[in-house]
C-alpha cells in the first residue's frame, strides 16, 4: 500500500475532497473496463441494502463475451448484477445474499451455486479461504465511489465489504457515480483491522465514535479502470405497514417499556438494531412512541432505513451506526438534500465493523429481527420456505441474534393470508438456534423465553400463535409426550410445512 | 466493593497469599452454611469441566430441609450437586450444562427444568435477566477457593463464572479446599469487564497475556460463611482412544498440515481449541504429531485436558488459555506436583473471557468440536439424541464454532456399534447452523464445505459417511429432487432418527 503520508486520500479531519477524480487515473468506458475481466474470475462488488453497487461494468459484462463468474457482494445489489449477469449465464456462483428475485430464482433452481454467509464474517472469509470453493480465477473488485484517487476511493451509499474486497483483489475497477453526493464522504468511517492473530480491539468506546475517515486505501498498482456514471441506485421499495405490523410494533413497544425499567443494562442507554425489510422499517418507525425517559437512544445495526429519519429529525435518536443507507427513493432524496446535517449523527462503517460480535456485545445491543417461522422451542428459520427454497439469506440476522444481549424475533403469527402458521412444531430450517432467541413477538402477544425450559417455552409460544392454530399446536405437544428435555413426535414434525 | 487499595487481596505481581484464611472470617460448618440458604433460592456455584465445584455445602443442603432451588454452574460439576440435590428433590431448575447422569436423567424426565446456554454469555445472562424465569428467591453464590479473605477469594481448579456469580449474589459462601494447591493462584487471571454499554475491549493482545491476578473481589458484607474442606474433585475419566478416534485424529492432522501451508491467517501462529470429552482429549494428544514448522502453537479454549500436558512438557505448545483444568485424577496429580512450572504456560480465565467471541475472533482460533450428528447440508446437532433427549448441553461449542475463523466438526461416522449413521438427511436438532461448520472430519475422510452450495455440500458429506450408509444418503438426495437451494424430502426427513 502507498505510504499514507504521501497519499492524496482524504482523512477524518478533512473528509471531502476538492474534486471527484484526483490524479492520473486510468479512465475507461464500461465496455473497456469489462474487457479487463478475464473469462474466469471472482467479482468482489460493493453494494449493501440495494444501494452503492456498481452498475455500468456489470451491465457491460452481461452484454459481452461469455464468462464464468463468482459474484460476492456485501449484501443486496440491483438488477445490473443480480438480473443481467444471471440472464446472460455469466454468474455461476453467488455469495452471500439474494434479495433480488432473478438471482434468487436461479439459486433455487440450481443454476447458480449459492451459500448464504454471516455478514460479519464475509470479509475474513474472502481473505482466509472461508468461501474457498467459490474464489475462482482472478479476483477483481468492482466498487462504486463518489471520488477516487490513484490509491484510494470514497464509497457511495453503502460500504459493505468494499475495504476487504479491494484489499483482496488483484485488480480494482471503480465506478465514480456523480448521482451520489460527494458529501457522503462525511458519513463514512473506514476502519480496517489487522489480520488475526495480531488483530487489535476495535477502537470504539461509543457506537457513534469515528476514527479513520472516509477513504478505502489500496496499492496504486491495483487500479485498473475508472468508469464515470450518473445512474442512480435502484433502492428498496417499502410497503406501507399493515394492521398486523402495527400491532406487532405496539406489542414490542409495551415489552420494551417494561424491560427498560427493570434491566440494569438499559438503565442509561438503549442501543437498538432492527432487521432489514418492511416490517423492520415499520418497527423502527414505532420507536418514536416509546417512553425512553432520559436514556440515550441509538441505532446500532447494519442499515439505515426510512423509519429512522423521522426520529433523527425529531432529535429522538442520538444517532445511527450502520453500513448502508438502505433508503427508499424518497428517503434517499431526503437524505441527499441534507447530507451534512445527517452526517453529524449517522456513521457508515465496513460491514465487519457494523456487525462485529465484539461491538454488539460491548454496546449491549438489543436486536430485533424477523423470521419465516419459529418452532415451539424457540428455534428460528429466517431463510428457507419449507426448508428448501431460500428467501434472501441469513444476512446480518445471525450476527445480531447471536451476539446481542437481548434477542427479539418479531413476526406475524401467520403467512399466506392466515392459511399457514409461522409458529410450528419444528422449523424446516434453523438459522438462529433456541439459545439465541430470547423473546418472540407476534400480533397476539409476547413470549418471553428467557430461562424457560423447552416444555415451558412451548406453552409460551403456543400462546402467541394465531388462535386458529393453537389447538393443533397443543395436539402436537401431546403427541410428543413427555420423553426428553425437548419432546418431539418426529414422525409428524414436518406435516406443517 | 471495598477499595482495592486497602484490600488484602493478592495481586498479579504477588499472587500467592501467605495463608489460606486471611482476616476475620465467618467460619461455619457445612450444615450451618447450608442453613443460611433460604427455602427458595438461586444457587450460583463454581465448577467447570467437573472440577472446582463446592462439595460440602450442597451435600449438607441435600441432607437438610426441603428446598426449591435453581442451580446455575459454569459447566460440569460433581455428584454432590448433580446427584445429591436431584435425589433430594431440592433442585427444580438447572443451567447451563448436565454431563452428570443423575441430573441429565431428571432433566429428560421433566423433573428438573433445564435450558442449555452458551457458556460465553451466561455471566451476562445472570447479570441482565437472560435466564429471568430461573432466578428465583435470594441469590447465593457457593464457590470453592484455595484461599479467602474478607473481600476476596482465589478460585481452585476452575474459574467458570464465579466472578459474575459472586458479583450478582446477595450472599457468598466459600468452601476453602486444602486438597487444592494454594499455588493454583499462579494460574489464574481474573479479568472482569464493565457492563454494556460502557464495556471496554478485553485488554489482551496475546492469548497468553495476564493482566489482573488471581483474586475474585466482592463487597465484604456479602461473605456469609467460610467452610473448610479437604475433599478432592471428582474429575472426568477419559476412555482410551479407539481405533476410530485415532483415524479421525490422523485425518484431522493431514487436513491441518495442508491448511497451515495455504492459509495466510496461519502463517506465523496457530491457536487451537478442542471440545471437551474423550474424543477431544484424543485429538489434543494427536497435535504433537503435526508439522507446525516454526509457528507458535497455543491452545485457546475452555478446558485443559490431559492430552495437552504431554505437549506442554515437550515444549511443543507455547501455552494454554482456558477456564478449567478438566484433567483426569492422574492428570490432576501430575499438574499439582508441578503447579509453578505449568503456571508459566497455563492461564485460567473467567469463562466469559476464555470463550469471548471478541478474543476467538482476534486470535484467529481454529475450533475443533464434536457432535451427535451432522446433516447433508452441514447443520450440526451437538446436544439431542433423536431431537428429544439432551446429552450434555451446548456448552462452549457454539462460542467457538460460531466465532472461530475455521470451524471443524470431528465425529465418528456412526454410533451404536455402527447401526446408526451420524451423517443424516436432516438433524433432529440444530446447535451449530450450516453457516458455522466449515469442515467435517470422520474416520472416512474430510469434507471441506467452505464456499460449497448446499447441493455440493451434500455430495461432500455423503463421501465421509460410513460406506454402508452412502447409498441410503444418495437415495434421500434423489427423493429430495432439485427444487430449492437446499433440496429436502421433508416427509421422510426424520425416518433416520
Amino acid at each position: 500500500m502507498t505510504d499514507p503520508a504521501v497519499s492524496t486520500a482524504p482523512t477524518a479531519s478533512d473528509p471531502v475532497p476538492s474534486e471527484r477524480l484526483i490524479g492520473d487515473l486510468p479512465r475507461r468506458t464500461p465496455r473497456e473496463a469489462a474487457e479487463l475481466i478475464p473469462e474466469r474470475a471472482t467479482l468482489l462488488v460493493s453494494g449493501f441494502g440495494g444501494v452503492g453497487y456498481p452498475k455500468l461494468v456489470p451491465e457491460a459484462l452481461a452484454a459481452g463475451d461469455p464468462r464464468e463468474l463468482t459474484v460476492v457482494s456485501g449484501g443486496g445489489v440491483g438488477d445490473e448484477i443480480d438480473r443481467d449477469l444471471v440472464e446472460s449465464g455469466d454468474m455461476r456462483r453467488r455469495y452471500p445474499f439474494v434479495p433480488n428475485e432473478h438471482a434468487r430464482e436461479a439459486v433455487n433452481e440450481g443454476r447458480v451455486q449459492f451459500h448464504d454467509r454471516h455478514i460479519s464474517r464475509l470479509a475474513d472469509e474472502v481473505r482466509f479461504g472461508g468461501i474457498r470453493e467459490g474464489m475462482v480465477g482472478e479476483r477483481v473488485a468492482v466498487v462504486e465511489a463518489v471520488a477516487v484517487g490513484p490509491d484510494w476511493l470514497i464509497p457511495s451509499t453503502s460500504i459493505g465489504h468494499a475495504p476487504a474486497y479491494v484489499e483482496t483483489a488483484d485488480r480494482v475497477i471503480v465506478e465514480m457515480n456523480r448521482a451520489q453526493p460527494l458529501e457522503l464522504a462525511r458519513v463514512h468511517d473506514v476502519h480496517v483491522r489487522a489480520d488475526p492473530p495480531n488483530r487489535e480491539p476495535i477502537p470504539l468506546s461509543d457506537p457513534l465514535d469515528e476514527t479513520d475517515g472516509p477513504a478505502i486505501r489500496f496499492d496504486a498498482g491495483k487500479l485498473a479502470a475508472v468508469v464515470k456514471t450518473d445512474r442512480a441506485d435502484d433502492p428498496y421499495e417499502f410497503r406501507e405497514p399493515s394492521a398486523v405490523d402495527e400491532t406487532i410494533a405496539e406489542n414490542l413497544r409495551s415489552f420494551l417499556e417494561v424491560e427498560i425499567g427493570r434491566n440494569p443494562m438499559l438503565a442509561s442507554a438503549v442501543n437498538l438494531q432492527f432487521g432489514v425489510g418492511s416490517l423492520g422499517n415499520a418497527l423502527m418507525g414505532a420507536l418514536a412512541d416509546i417512553e425512553f425517559g432520559d436514556r440515550d437512544v441509538a441505532y446500532v445495526g447494519e442499515v439505515v432505513q426510512d423509519g429512522l429519519l423521522d426520529m433523527l429529525d425529531a432529535g429522538d435518536l442520538r444517532g445511527a451506526s450502520a453500513t448502508s443507507l438502505a433508503l427508499s427513493a424518497e428517503g434517499q432524496e431526503r437524505f441527499f438534500e441534507n447530507v451534512a446535517e445527517y452526517a453529524a449523527d449517522v456513521v457508515l462503517r465496513p460491514a465487519d465493523i457494523s456487525n462485529a460480535p465484539e461491538l454488539i456485545d460491548r454496546f449491549g445491543v438489543v436486536g430485533v429481527n424477523s423470521a419465516v417461522e419459529v418452532d415451539l422451542y424457540g428455534n428460528v428459520n429466517a431463510t428457507h420456505i419449507r426448508g428448501t427454497h431460500i428467501v434472501n439469506g441469513i444476512g446480518g440476522g445471525g450476527d445480531f441474534s447471536r451476539n446481542c444481549r437481548l434477542g427479539i424475533i418479531a413476526l406475524p403469527s401467520t403467512a399466506v393470508d392466515g392459511d399457514v402458521s409461522r409458529i410450528v412444531p419444528v422449523t424446516s430450517h434453523v438459522d438462529h438456534t433456541e439459545h439465541d432467541a430470547s423473546v418472540v413477538v407476534t400480533e397476539h402477544g409476547v413470549a418471553d423465553l428467557r430461562g424457560k425450559s423447552p416444555r415451558e417455552r412451548s406453552a409460551a409460544l403456543t400462546a402467541v400463535a394465531d388462535p386458529s392454530f393453537q389447538d393443533d399446536l397443543r395436539a402436537y405437544r401431546e403427541r410428543a409426550g413427555e420423553g426428553g428435555n425437548t419432546p418431539h413426535d418426529l414422525g409428524s414434525a414436518h406435516s406443517w410445512q
